[in-house]
């Protein structure tokens, strides 16, 4: 019944693309982990949600751009910012060396 | 308008008592930034909440305990568990040298 599960295990040492699962989900949020590990949105693609996302960075290092600012989000472990819903943004770069963990939390 | 905080910055230096600050609140749920620096539940305190909560462990170490199980639920950092609603339980110890993170994520 009570489980413990630890953020940074059960990935794969190879990631070939980036890992997002769900951690939970009701009808009001949904909350989950991705792991990256150098991946980068593809060139031009923009993400345009339609639910607001909380997201913080736990581990590894990665770089948020917005469609509106002309400066590089840069995160560092323990970073968090809580992206508007409708705000295009697009993930620049993530560290290719250590995997970069996230926690999102996407909400109407 | 987006603003990146950190989730191990803004902590006093002494603690004299855990710190709890909302990070996220909706009609739907909360979400909260614990920080603890060896504080436990007092003697005989058990936490009985009416809505579910999902807890993460960032940093430091804490060990919980839940009124109708022997064992001691000893986490580390990113170990997280889902804590259903109703599910008497209390924190047994916090580390005494490094500060505990905890993100809590309250939902009914």
């Amino acid at each position: 019944m009570l489980e413990v599960s630890n953020l940074f295990a059960g990935i794969p040492e190879a990631l070939s693309e980036e890992l997002f699962q769900d951690l939970l989900k009701t009808p009001h949020f949904r909350l989950e982990r991705i792991v990256s590990h150098g991946q980068a949105s593809p060139p031009g693609f923009w993400y345009d949600e339609p639910t607001h996302e909380w997201v913080a960075l736990l581990s590894g290092r990665a770089a948020l751009r917005f469609a509106d600012r002309d400066d590089l989000f840069v995160l560092k472990p323990g970073d968090h910012l809580l992206i508007p819903a409708g705000w295009r943004h697009r993930v620049e770069w993530t560290d290719a060396e250590e995997k970069t963990v996230w926690l999102a939390l996407h909400f109407p």
